[in-house]
């Protein structure tokens, strides 16, 4: 029995209730400034608004003022923010927790640097904001929709960090029956194989739009094409992998953290208005109110992988199809998929 | 402009005729004896009765008493039989053709031969039909439904056989605006990931009647446990593209292939059934008049992989989920997914 204080009360961070709960911990659910109306709806109903189920019974609610109360005694800290409110997370929170309570942050996400190093968040959160503290900072990845981890649907994901021993203590507390963990110390790896999966899931939602352009809205059973996509996608982020040198198993949460954005995330929306021959202004218009984290993901990684080739460390002909998504999300062109760079002749 | 002679008139040969004729060439479509009726229809009405689609103007149709007149003066063989077909068209067509005359085969499978060696297709019409003769034997793979071929889809496959030129040749005879095709001399690599989606989209779609067993039928909407699979599945196919020694760019068509079958593909019936805890027995008795072709090949699959482990070539522990899916289809288990065993940790 520990205690696990939630920071973030938006839908992934508010489903880690579940297997917390389900391990019979005490759970401290905290709204951040942006979550005062789920947490006073929470406390009085038990209900999440946005999530639209229960939480389990038994979770404690805390508004962002009350933050101190709910990380006294507290055995692991789970980062619930999304990748906007990483720097608020580091400001405002980090330096509140003692080096003892570890971290273990739901955030998406990396960013370029400028010499084309892609930096996984905790990596991040080290480097601006410990103060030469040794946190330890450690961070979910792989294919998890939160309302399907709430309503407790088999799910793998990994759980990465610096120190082995703690990633399996973490586990030790989190895992179910239906939430089953990796842990790994190769953090970028992990994080580098779903970051991508971002600029990949857009990229291979196109072909819905460029369906739906010929045949018609809602016609779009058009698998070949998905396929061609998925399969240019998986390789070109085992080629990311090996840039990064990344243990190459780290596909199974790439693939998979794929496959679940293309059917069960919002990255969809945006590429299917792509593949329809909209422009990335025209889509994100129509989209207004839909959080574009995922396209802020994908400039980061094309970002890189520009670098890494200018650098000669990558052969930008192994990203056709993300240097498509580039243009697309970067440079205001148009669905024009590259289709014959995908051949892959082998003499 | 040549002449392509399609030996099979099921539904992916007869969709070669729209690559072929689009290219102008001369289209003489032959039915095998199951082809009867298709050939008789098609020939009086244009119209492919089970593609349920008009076949391109200028096709020539042929029973199959007719082979000899089809064959004459031909450019390429396509051969157009399903895997159950392949002794027949090595029997009865090959003794025919000149040693000149290209065969390039849309049949898909492998064999599990008593050394754990994964014999595709052309390999083995080499050897059993070839009477020492040097026959030009190609093969397609990849991902592409036959109704969506014939319909100009977007559509990304591999050319594969001993001779990069020939296949070079081939591909210019038949890729289009819509035809994409990589040429490449791996044939075991091509095929052996082709072959292997067979079972693996049984085993992702198990998540299907997982789901539908607990939420009720159509109410399958569990990507988490869906992607973990897929995952899974992509890393045990490139575990095996290593062992066989391929290229690990042909996961484009694996996971491309994978992919493709879950969603347009019959195996998805199957691993429904499976997944709602249907003994493998049951489900093909509720499936009768359905191919059951994927099958075949998985059982080849799990075949090869456990004789590669018992001669200390594989290590089964890789492969949790091919291993599953023998237990259902071999064994008479009832889906019991290793969830656990899919983690992947990295110390």
């Amino acid at each position: 029995m520990s205690v696990i204080t939630i920071i973030g009360a938006g839908m992934m961070g508010s489903a880690m209730c579940f297997p917390a709960s389900d391990n019979a911990h005490e759970v401290r659910l905290v709204g951040t400034p942006l979550d005062r109306e789920i947490i006073d709806a929470a406390g009085a109903t038990g209900r999440h608004i946005k999530l639209n189920m229960n939480l389990p019974e038994g979770v404690k609610y805390y508004q962002t003022e009350q933050t101190d109360e709910a990380l006294d005694g507290a055995d692991l800290l789970i980062g619930g923010v999304s990748s906007f409110g990483v720097d608020w997370f580091g400001e405002n929170i980090l330096p509140k927790i003692p080096e003892a309570l570890p971290v273990l942050s739901v955030t998406k996400g990396l960013r370029a640097l400028e010499d084309g190093t892609l930096e996984p968040f905790p990596h991040y959160l080290m480097r601006c904001y410990s103060n030469g503290r040794r946190l330890s900072l450690n961070a979910i990845g792989g294919p998890c929709t939160s309302y399907e981890l709430a309503a407790g649907h088999q799910t793998h994901v990994a759980f990465c960090g610096e120190n082995y021993e703690t990633l399996v203590k973490l586990r030790g507390m989190l895992s179910t029956g239906y939430y089953h963990i990796t842990a790994s110390t190769d953090v970028r790896g992990v994080e580098c194989a779903v970051a991508m999966k971002n600029a990949y899931a857009l990229g291979v939602t196109l072909a819905v739009g460029l369906s739906e352009k010929i045949r018609g809205e809602g016609m779009a059973d058009d698998y070949n094409a998905q396929a061609a996509l998925f399969g240019q996608s998986v390789y070109e982020m085992g080629r990311v992998l090996e840039l990064v040198g990344a243990d190459s198993g780290n596909i199974i949460f790439g693939a998979g953290d794929l496959y679940v954005t293309i059917f069960g995330g919002r990255t969809r929306k945006i590429g299917t208005l792509l593949g329809r021959g909209m422009t990335y202004t025209e889509a994100a218009r129509q989209l207004e109110g839909i959080t574009l984290e995922s396209v802020v993901i994908a400039r980061e990684s094309v970002k890189a992988i520009k670098i890494l080739s200018q650098n000669g460390k990558a052969d930008i002909n192994d990203f056709p199809l993300l240097m498509h998504i580039g243009e697309l999300i970067n440079d205001g062109k148009t669905a024009n998929v590259p289709w014959e760079s995908f051949t892959h002749d082998r003499k």
